[in-house]
């Protein structure tokens, strides 16, 4: 079971805030597993490996850049949360979501709860999921397009051995090599891990619209500074082979629950798969 | 002896054209060089090796999109040429220029001069330099910046061993590897090759807003069809040293005469080194 869970929520009056709460958010978030089974919220909290999870930043903060933000009582403001472990999923839909208090504090500011949604129908990023039914619905289609789109809504970047910062490139290895360790990490069909090769070798950045927004974690970015990019990119298979193309539509399907990239867990790279275009603009 | 000569244009008549003229702009320039030199445009224009020169589309039709446009004779256009190399430079100063007719031709389309200059005073594009000029003032400069930035005015991608299609990125050691490629083959300066690896292994992309645009030569892109970027892209040395970082500013600063990546002998690949920033944003 996957979740995408967001939350609608209206400040009970106006603050200025650091405009990356990625951190308070995954906080809160922690918080609310906690209360519901402090041996997965201690599973999830501690290690060093690869977490079944992601919490956004407030939307709409990270969106008017600058290292601080208004809370406006007139406005919403969304959070998003996600899980790709069947346990924590079950645990977030059976305890956490039934139990939600009417209000919450993020980064010392309280939010009213005005929505709370895994429904699509009720909010184009919330969603829920099977890995057999993703399989299914990505990999055993009559027809497996060649292109795939994604959108990148906030800040993404990779680690890459070598390189201090963060890479701010959705280069094809990066994006789907990423994805298929967080898959093989938590799902109970593996994927073949050559699907990085494929990427690096067969898949091509065909068109995209891109910019960089710098994250600070931390007053000054002393917990870890970041250019991440925010925008869309396609990519083009060069070599068809539709056990491979079905295998990338899959892990792009992923994304939505998986996230992109490095601190999913806190804000960074929140991504979905592009509806299939009709026109060939760009590709 | 480097030159970037800039004309401005004015079309006769109303005209719907292909908004991609960039070889009709080659076409033309190469007449030129032809009417003056007829062994220089010969070499120019055969082998298969780097040629000293750059052309541009037509500015302003390649910013519209769309594979049309309107030649509209209230409105100017700039083209521009570029030349890298000592022969190539002095026959455009001394008899190209000095015998340019009052209206051209380019594709089919009649266009008035009202404007042609090498000097930057009159155009912010228009420059004239020295190999030796260039590496005085990027390389001797007693302050080496740690961070570069470049500007991609027409769309630009890269022919990568291994991909079909040209490459959509400005991965660091595409755009500075080409840079150096260029430098050694036509100034009486040679600058270390390795500068490439240095980019490749030292320099990270910090910041940038991209876009692709896709270009076709023919009328269905059966003369090649690429899509490329526009935009700006910031590149930080994550490995301070003097000796390199001065290669990269020189590469950056050659780059208004050399353009980056495929066909900027046919209207791709304009870019020139943006100005040092003040501020820290997206570093």
């Amino acid at each position: 079971m996957l979740l995408s869970w967001v939350l609608t929520l209206q400040p009970e009056e106006e603050a200025t805030v650091p405009s990356n709460q990625g951190r308070a958010a995954h906080a809160w978030f922690l918080g609310r597993v906690r209360a519901a089974d402090a041996t997965l919220a201690d599973e999830l909290h501690g290690g060093q490996g690869l977490r079944p999870f992601t919490v956004s930043n407030l939307w709409e903060l990270g969106r008017e850049g600058g290292p601080e933000a208004s809370l406006l009582p007139a406005r919403t403001y969304t959070l998003r949360a996600t899980s790709f472990s069947p346990r924590l999923s079950a645990l977030l839909r059976e305890r956490v979501l039934p139990g939600l208090p009417p209000a919450l504090s993020i980064g010392g500011a309280a939010l009213r709860v005005v929505g709370s949604t895994t429904d699509p129908a009720q909010h184009p990023w919330a969603a829920g999921a099977t890995f057999e039914g993703l399989v299914q619905q990505f990999t055993l289609a009559a027809d497996v397009p060649r292109t795939v789109g994604l959108r990148f809504l906030s800040p993404t970047a990779f680690r890459v051995t070598g390189k201090k910062r963060a890479v701010p490139l959705p280069l094809p290895a990066l994006v789907f090599g990423g994805l298929v360790d967080k898959w093989n990490a938590f799902a109970p069909i593996q994927v073949h891990p050559d699907v990085r090769r494929f990427a690096e070798e067969c898949l091509a950045v065909s068109s995209y619209g891109l910019e960089t927004r710098r994250v600070l974690f931390g007053e000054d970015g002393e917990r870890g500074a970041y250019s991440g990019f925010v925008g869309r990119c396609h990519y083009y298979v060069e070599v068809p082979d539709r056990y491979w193309m079905g295998l990338i539509q899959l892990l792009a399907g992923f994304s939505l629950y998986a996230g992109v990239g490095v601190r999913t867990t806190m804000g960074l790279g929140q991504a979905r798969k592009l509806e299939p275009r009709s026109g060939g603009r760009g590709r």
